[in-house]
């Protein structure tokens, strides 16, 4: 039995709150039971030197925890001087794949900058972030379309994330909170859009392995789980939804 | 006149909200104004190297900012791998208030470790700090009175810290919120006990020179608002100000 | 058509050759069409400090490329003073597939640390170092049983690794070396073990994604190339391949 | 009593020498008892990024002890590679110290760099660098004039610092030496121009507390010890004084 | 007696190796003994910014072992983030070396980039790196006569190196190998013209001293094993050699 | 003709003044002409870990120079944030010089710290570095045999060190000075053993080369240039320099 009593392909509530600080130009609070993630949004009216030139634009992401966002206080990366491995990897994957959704030319020389700041955690953090930063990433540039910097959103399709895994018994479950992942066999992290492509599956088995039918399993889970998730997206847009619709 | 119709010896409001997130032994938001800082407090069963075998306890802070709590979004400091000469004048700067109140030698051989991370910022972000923190302290002292680690809060008094500063016209007022604190000619942060003791008078001319007088005007304006301040840090404790009462 | 005619599921020619360098316990030179990685082996006699007294070993790896090794020269890592985002993933990756077929309570205390180093590179080359770096592995490893530090091979089955991708065209194809990688809509990276069960799939869509038809086709290719894999490490293990059979 | 029967309102024995090394455009060595600076102001003919094209100059500071100016040596700051919070502190506090009394529109797009290097030190080092490097600054703007780059002088007014503190039996002091400080409850350093104004006041109880009275008493110490620093100050200046007294 | 039975004025045996890997302009595998490092050589169509505007070019090298080049295994530099002084020491003493025979006004405004990477270490990578760099840059700087970038090769004369030491027993040896070097008294590498002319002479007496006897014993037997060495590099660089010649 | 009309075998004006700071356990102010550096030597009663329990002792050195030592400002290596190549160079040979004539045997489990701290620079500042820190090391070594920590001053003989070159117009000269040194085709480090036994030669050929007979001339500059060198040593002694002779 899950913790509270959860079903395999149940997932935690989640809520979605817009407008959360003032500055960004996109802000949003997710909580995905108890892990909560600032996604902000902020738009630079400039591309990285690698870029300059080509009429298009960038997303970046950046990825932290608050030192005692986790039951075990973390040391500060800043302190450390260095970034660990774990935050690049998290980093390099949400800007991956808030790109694969945007059409980088009709944004133009503009870079977006995605800071997912995770205020308290309980699993799953990295999927909580991306579909958060989708949500921030639309209300930022609906600020340009506002602005009529642009004519319409580069939004080619919803996105969002969630966990999978196995658990010990060798069931597929969606959705795992902390208790849950550190037991798991298996750790898989799936992106999609909303029509239901992938645009990133990561699983990983940690001193064990999975086979082809457990693989297919938490496939299935996930695209459960994530169709849910793009209707409360889709909600939490708001108006905005609306312009998504008519592409 | 001031921002909001506010006179010169006003402060902004002032919200603080205990057991903010759940892992930290205490936890606490701050709201300034705009201003918004969570403080966590975390016990670590044991003091850094040069302090071992002492018998006394340790206090250190930790203080970052969101990229995004600002206007115009910062490079985040694990990303520069370097700490700024700033952030680390703040955080000694709150380490070294708290200790002012903390019987170090009733505390036993245990690290409190502040955090203290601006969501977001509209002035006064070092001084909400210490206000946040030294609640956020005395509830994780709390939790180890209550499990009977120590046998009441090694506490002296309250501490709290608010900012002063002389406007262009020469004026001293209380609370700078970002917009007047980009003006000021001088800038003065107060940390006091509950019994009007100071621990720290930092004042700073940028580029311009302050009187005796103006001194002696924002010394006073500082006296009247810690007085308020201490109050809601008194309601904010709840039950646990009755042991601080007590001693 | 593929470069030089090979057919969607056509492996390039890899060679592995053991005892490449004098040193390591064990040193594998292996080659995938124009890519060329060493992979050496090193038996510490010790584990590192958050898993000591467990009475387990551990598995690390580290993971560079010479700066020739690129058609453009890259900075060395060195020179940066920090390790890329990149190389981290890498690393990782290598080593928590590796710890997927060792059994770490029988090897001991000891820590192997496998160092992957790019010669020349050609695409595949994180997955030519899982490859590799196996044999390497296996090699040192039976160092110990040759001198009855440990009784037996530690290892659960053959393990390899190989890329897979859709092309723009939407074909699946096997084995991508660098000229696919870069115009390839879908990367995807599989590791195996001899038994056909999943390690870890990683397959990610830069600016763009696949259907789950796409993924099939992939993981289809990728499951024909890896049991050819897993024979030229038989044969590249020679007698050792028979302790291997034993278990 | 005081080391060496110094009563509470007597300045140690300074001495400040002019012309201290040859290749800086200002050179001072100032000895404030056994704490000795080297003071040296290079002209750079041109503004940090952010200050570019505003028509204005800069003055920045760095400070740094030799590792055995102290009693025990202290590990350099390179070999740490990073710069203390405690360094970061006080450059930034004698950098804003002297740009509050230069004109920077009338020093034009440049910047004067400020080197205080302690060859020795037994307490008041920040203060004696403020002190010193005012007196190299002057002699270095001294030879803009000369060479007519620039019409005057353009400093307002003289510019000395000193520290008082509070000994554990509540006696305010002026100029503490080593000893002094290492017991002190209060540490204060103040910085003040020739007309009388601050231009910075710090002050710290390290796990202690001050009350209003004994900070009107540090004032009037270092009010009082300042007079007399200024004076020595017009000395080292020689002929520049006077083209100090003309504005 | 020394080991392999060489006498004191014997080299081991060298290859020299050409084209080795297929990217780089000049690419080379030297052996010297158990001595292999790859040398690659980059042409860059700029110069670093403080030599621009000047037509000359620039020629620098990077160094770098492998982790287990040796028979422990050495920390990866790009691990610890910096670069240890004596791979610092190295790749400016192979710079300078090769500087010394390049007429920089006639490479244009270019640099070479030479890296020299060590495969399998047994004394003597340093000596080995500038005789297979020469070569390596040799082939890049041909490959400019070839497409016309520059008319001629850039080279005044024939540059290789070779390590002379003093043994316990107070006898010159030539072309130390690592157990050799692990106990002699004096270590000294020479860097020779073709024509017989000093680049660079480093020698060092570690704990130890030597005579000015010494000195010329050494001197004479790096003199006579460069004369070999050079013929070596003649014949490994082919049609390239007559070119040389011609100047 | 040389600047200041000095002959070709002529020094600079050599003086060492010995106590001139007042922690360390030897400091010296050596000047070589316009050169002067302060050399600070530090017992510390331990060695580095990787020499505990063999009874021996250590001696390592550092180096810097005051940013503003030389015409131009350099940026200081703690901001930098990291030593430089030449640092690491000239740090890692007074280390070695020193060792050569000490009996880490005799001086027990201690490491004497020299700091070189470049106060004004003029060409040779890593010599006249070996030739103080000699001094102040044999002072500081002075110290231990008055309180009786080891018998006898472990010194086996006199080091120092000079530099010679030669000058574009083909002749050798002694202790170049910086406009020399700018100039000069081969500059040459020779550090000397007080019987006339080499301890380090570091010649170069910056863009340039030097016969065999330069050699020789250069090296009968430098010890017709130590022999001097070690007379104003053996006076800076004093009567510690007694306690030399009779071993």
């Amino acid at each position: 039995m899950r913790p509270e009593e959860r079903s395999v392909d149940q997932l935690r509530e989640i809520t979605i709150e817009t407008g959360y600080t003032k500055h960004p130009e996109g802000s949003v609070l997710i909580t995905v039971g108890d892990t909560k993630v600032i996604c902000n949004a902020t738009i630079e009216e400039r591309v990285p030197p690698f870029m300059r030139g080509q009429g298009k634009g960038w997303i970046t992401a950046e990825y932290a925890m608050l030192p005692r966002a986790t039951d075990q206080r973390n040391i500060r990366e800043s302190s450390k001087g260095k970034v660990s491995g774990r935050t690049m990897e998290i980093q390099r994957l949400i800007g991956r794949s808030l790109r694969a959704v945007v059409d980088l030319s009709k944004l133009g020389e503009r870079t977006i900058w995605i800071d997912c700041d995770v205020i308290q955690a309980d699993g799953g953090t990295r999927t909580a972030s991306i579909t958060g930063a989708f949500v921030a990433m639309v209300i930022a540039l609906g600020t340009l379309v506002k602005k009529e910097a642009i004519k319409e959103l580069p939004i080619t399709d919803y996105l969002a994330a969630i966990s999978v895994g196995v658990m010990p018994d060798g069931e597929a479950v969606l959705d795992l909170q902390y208790i849950e992942d550190a037991s798991a066999h298996v750790d898989m992290n799936i992106v999609m859009t909303g029509n239901g492509e992938f645009v990133e599956i990561q699983g990983t088995g940690e001193e064990a392995t999975f086979t082809p039918t457990q693989l297919q399993e938490m496939l299935q889970l996930a695209d459960h789980g994530l169709k849910e998730i793009f209707q409360m997206q889709k909600v939490a847009l708001g108006e905005l939804a609306n312009h998504m619709n008519q592409q």
